[in-house]
């Protein structure tokens, strides 16, 4: 089954926003293994919306748009569509009653316009009612070839994925004769270029290439490392474990403390929950890092209770002096820095410093000189995975 | 003219990437006047590129595509337009040439694949080279309806970029009987809601929404502010700052402390020249912020003059004890706060505090409680907003 997605609203057209909801709804139908083969983005124009609708049905068994059903004069996919089925709009009395209750839920007030939302075209169904007051629309075209899918969504984020979630991917999963999604394991590297970490996992990237499932892929994240992913195509995750978990445990092996963590796990979790499990509490001394490790750790919810504080300073003297002064300040066990070595025009060497009572580390890394703000969130993940290093080899 | 953009790359339908290309492109044809109707995603496959750009072509002057010129066997754009326009590619020695001095000059090895980037469609041009190695693809269709043209440029932004600004808007300006630009001036505000702006300028919005020239528009941009844009067609800026700058004059006048900055400033910029201005120096004790302000300050590459250094510490007792110990610990005149005073469901009380010698201040705003790193983002576009108005009002 081949989906094609239309995104319509004349703001993307005039580059006053970026379409992110057309790449979530291909992932999701990808997870479900049904290609999207087009995606258009079409602006408020009534003929332009129905020509797309036309085309797209013309080469596509699975349509979705979202956008355009809102209450406004020109929210106006559900005409669009209405006109390329050749279908009138009908005004259905229930909707408007539930659309009215919504209103009178949240105490606001409706206006005529919002009864704009109770029409959809002759045939159509409504979708299963979500949080927005925007109906969701599901059209079905059968013929001899068999069954054509429409779906109109809003174009609110939150409000499209919760419909496609909740109601179109589970009626989509009714349809395929056997119906599987693709399960994913990521193992998130640190400290090896991606062509290192593909020339040690060669053999296995070979095995797989010739088996297929599961696959292997890399994906390079910047600062959030390296992505290893092994994906299963399953009926269950159950199953795709069984499939992933052998390969994964030689990967694991393979790469070993090149790996800080596993799918939803960022730098900053890991070292948290290492800190918590070692009973340690951590301050900064932060220089050129400027202040940016303390505000990425104070994004963890919970850093409270090992993250005692920090000193943003521009003096670089002295630095394990400076970090014993920090740790004692805030109480802390352990007190990091980063600073800089030497600079070319290409590279920067920093050192990473870690005080620990009687332990004082640094190591020193080179990496290119990006721009300032680059290099800085670059020195922050360093620092971080030394610190990480550090505590996965205590004793 | 009409416009239509082609964004050509299986990663874009897979759901791996997002398009900026798209909204970039179609922002800067606006800005010299020409409208993009419609904008079509597609993946690394012959028939459909070749079928987009029929389509396209059928109902666009100006067809712009932006990927695919790369030289793996995926890069398939040239091919693509090849069989759109039923003409056979071309190998281009001089092209060829080009190609294997970059490499040259890089001291980088070129393989055979290269090579396929010195096809081109016959009857094309290729647009003068950039920084990136793969060429830009310009093909001219005349006939009696007049000429329509086609630009494929490569996938990577900043090279795109590049040949959008230098090759291929300059030539789209030449064509056009009547160039002119879309020129804009913005104003950016901070303390009063959107549809109290609106309201303020009402007069002035209903004087230009009659003469159309120049524009007013608003545009919330979270804690960037509101900016309140006016934007005019010209052939130049001289020209479009005649007719801006009597309705700038009076929204300023109109607005006045609320409006934090102009055009490129952000609230950290202003901050930072106001400071420079009264010779000023400024360290923080981050409670609430939690490093935010730092990382925020120290992301101006110039910052250090200025910015002393600050504390980060989850405790906040004694505030104004604590500002008068920073500010001496680093040497600085003025030392900032935020706090959190109360918290309900909703909404969350933040004290903003500023200790400057014999000046002590609390301003108390209460914001919307959203996540936490939100409502931290926000109390620090505040903080600095109260910086902002006291060293705005100093004598």
């Amino acid at each position: 089954m081949r989906a094609e997605i239309i995104v319509i609203g004349s703001e993307l057209l005039l580059g006053e926003s970026i379409d992110t909801n057309g790449p979530w709804i291909a992932e999701h139908l990808r997870q479900i293994g049904i290609d999207c083969h087009f995606k258009a983005v079409v602006g408020d124009n009534l003929d332009n919306i129905a020509n797309t609708f036309t085309l797209a049905l013309s080469r596509a068994d699975i349509v979705l748009s979202t956008g355009g059903l809102g209450p406004t004069q020109d929210d106006i996919s559900k005409d669009g569509l209405a006109k390329a089925l050749g279908k009138p709009l009908v005004f259905d009395e229930r909707l408007a009653e539930r659309i009215a209750e919504k209103f009178a839920e949240r105490g606001r007030n409706m206006s005529e316009n919002n009864l704009r939302q109770a029409y959809y075209p002759e045939g159509a169904k409504v979708l299963a009612t979500h949080p927005g007051t925007a109906p969701g629309i599901h059209y079905t075209i059968s013929n001899d070839a068999g069954d054509k899918q429409i779906f109109l969504m809003p174009g609110v984020p939150s409000e499209m994925k919760l419909m496609m979630s909740e109601s179109i991917i589970p009626f989509l999963l009714n349809l395929l004769p056997n119906p599987e999604q693709v399960f994913t394991r990521t193992m998130k590297c640190w400290g090896l270029p991606e062509s290192d970490i593909a020339e040690k996992l060669k053999t296995i990237n070979d095995e797989l290439d010739h088996a297929h499932n599961p696959k292997l892929a890399y994906l390079a994240s910047g600062i959030n490392g390296i992505k290893v992913k092994l994906s299963s195509k399953n009926r269950t995750l159950a199953e795709a474990d069984q499939l992933i978990d052998p390969y994964k445990a030689r990967i694991v092996e393979i790469l070993g403390d090149y790996i800080f963590g596993y799918d939803e796990d960022s730098m900053e979790s890991v070292v948290a929950s290492l800190l918590e499990t070692a009973g340690l509490t951590l301050a900064l001394y932060e220089t050129f890092s400027a202040g940016l490790v303390s505000s990425r750790l104070n994004e963890l919810t919970d850093s409270t209770p090992y993250f005692k504080g920090a000193v943003i300073n521009h003096d670089s003297n002295n630095i394990f002096t400076k970090l014993q002064d920090t740790a004692e300040y805030f109480g802390a066990d352990i007190a990091l820095n980063v600073s800089e070595v030497t600079r070319t025009e290409r590279n920067i060497t920093l050192a990473l410093n870690l005080y620990h009572g009687d332990t004082q580390l640094t190591k020193e890394i080179t990496i290119p000189s990006f721009s300032l703000g680059q290099t800085r969130r670059f020195s922050v993940i360093n620092l971080l995975n030394q610190l990480r290093l550090y505590l996965q080899k205590r004793p």
